[in-house]
């Protein structure tokens, strides 16, 4: 089993879909990335930063999933960073009401040293001087730097955030973010020249429409599960690299096909995460819905074909 | 081999997208579905009709392919149907810049005697009176009738839609379509909307995002295969249900197992359509090429994955 290590935010988010909102919740980048992750049984550690208003029993609960949070630093006197946001009717796309950056603005990761050996490292969605000052304080090269970022830093820091990409082994955005990191329409395109600037793995995520992983010359591609009803589609992205990053950690094998099944993972437990409000599913996750929901995965895709 | 009666427009098309422009070319549903289908070297027909304007090459080229086109009407001093459109530049979507109904307007489908036995009936989208003309003039019950239609006749001839629906055992429409028939955002509960107005397969076609086959409590799922450019989708939707009718046709096998290969054979050929204009492509496949992109999408959705 090798060592994870999270970086990203825990946050407060209050959000609104058309089926109902909600008042200040948990959430958050690292939240989500740590509770997924956290279904392989891996040894984790999320840093990450929190103000006193932060309850005690958030943390304890990520220490009953064995998630280390001795690097998610209490600030005295300060506010945790809180997001308010609200869905649109498709749910595909949403308004940021209100955001507090509070205690993330003075943000210095310190990671803790039993962590700077992590064989797996993800660098949740933050600032890239962040990432960049995590990957800086590792002891050892890790087997595998996978980058979450999103369009935000490509408007307002993008030559920091360049520098990370230029880092890591495997990058994950969606398709809007890849067509804007590299002035590329096409996908298969994108995925080309983001991978000149660094990561030998590409994951672009289409949302309801699925995944796609590439690596040179090869394409792999995983549905999102067609669902009754996407209830908040508030940290899909998150649960994915930790069921991606966690799945990765508990095998120990970065070759492109277990990448693969790591992508189906990631995405089997994204499909829970939007059945309800923030990460009140993902939670509460039994191994006997999860392998089901796998599958289903494998009904939805596999098929038989002769060749011939 | 089942023989294979498909009814759909022959036509022309002038096409423009952000990669060029086309004068008159062939189009038309029936053109791309009996194209497409030809691929399977099934016994097929189409009834169609055209002016006097059509060239006779055209028709010739059909017979090459073993295509009956003696149910394809020319009308003397007629003019064969005419849509000139512009695709914008995401080729998501497109404007009709001028459309010609011309012999179009009064089209009576007349079924060859030789196929009013067909065991597979492709309806090919055109007014759904025709498509019923079609299926009353049928001497025994099809093994499987399937149904193409588009928002148009949603909007303009429901009553008479919902007719050849109640009909017919699958019906292939695109994601908007299946939510506007149905009144239901989520595909899943579009496609189950839908199966209670009479087919017992739903095909939902994503266009880019691939295309979804749900049956009963079943749901199977293709992508697209991401390609590098995408040059004129135009007869995408079209030979996607002649590579789907024509595999069915070729292996007289109409489970849901071998549906979802037909899902893959239609997807398969409309992969190659896209890449150049009109019937360009579809007119000139070779089986090698065909057979390395089947492998393709194998290696793009197989994975092997423990549940345990």
């Amino acid at each position: 089993m090798s060592k994870l290590l999270i970086v990203g935010s825990v946050a407060f988010d209050a959000i609104e879909t058309p089926f109902g909102k909600t008042d200040k919740i948990l959430g958050g980048a690292g939240t989500y990335i740590g509770l997924s992750a956290s279904y392989f049984n891996t040894s984790s550690a999320i840093v990450s930063v929190v103000g006193e208003d932060f309850p005690s029993e958030y943390i304890e609960m990520f220490q009953k999933k064995d998630i280390d949070t001795s690097a998610i630093e209490v600030v005295k006197g300060g506010k945790t960073f809180f997001w308010r946001g609200k869905y649109h009717n498709d749910l595909n796309s949403r308004d940021t009401l209100e955001t507090q950056l509070n205690v993330l603005a003075d943000f210095n990761p310190v990671v803790p040293d039993t962590y700077k050996d992590s064989e797996i490292v993800m660098l949740g969605n933050l600032h890239p001087l962040v990432q960049l000052s995590v990957l800086d304080q590792l002891t050892a090269k890790p087997k595998l730097a996978i980058l979450d970022t999103m369009n935000f830093w490509m408007d307002n820091a993008l030559e920091d955030l360049k520098k990370v990409i230029a880092r890591v082994d495997v990058i994950t955005i969606n398709d809007e973010e890849a067509r804007q990191l590299s002035g590329e329409y096409s996908l298969v395109r994108a995925a080309r020249v983001i991978a000149e600037m660094g990561p030998k793995y590409i994951v672009i995520k289409k949302g309801e429409h699925g995944a796609l992983l590439f690596h040179k010359e090869q394409v792999f591609f995983a549905p999102a599960l067609p669902l009754e009803e996407v209830f908040d589609p508030t940290g899909a992205g998150d649960t994915f690299a930790g069921g991606f990053s966690g799945y990765l950690a508990k095998t120990e094998d970065v070759s492109f096909d277990n990448m693969k099944k790591a992508v189906i993972h990631g995405s089997n437990l994204a499909s829970f995460c939007v059945e309800k409000f923030g990460t009140e599913r993902i939670q509460n996750l039994d191994k006997v819905e999860v392998y089901q929901r796998l599958q289903q995965f494998r009904e939805l895709t596999q098929f038989e074909i002769e060749l011939a």
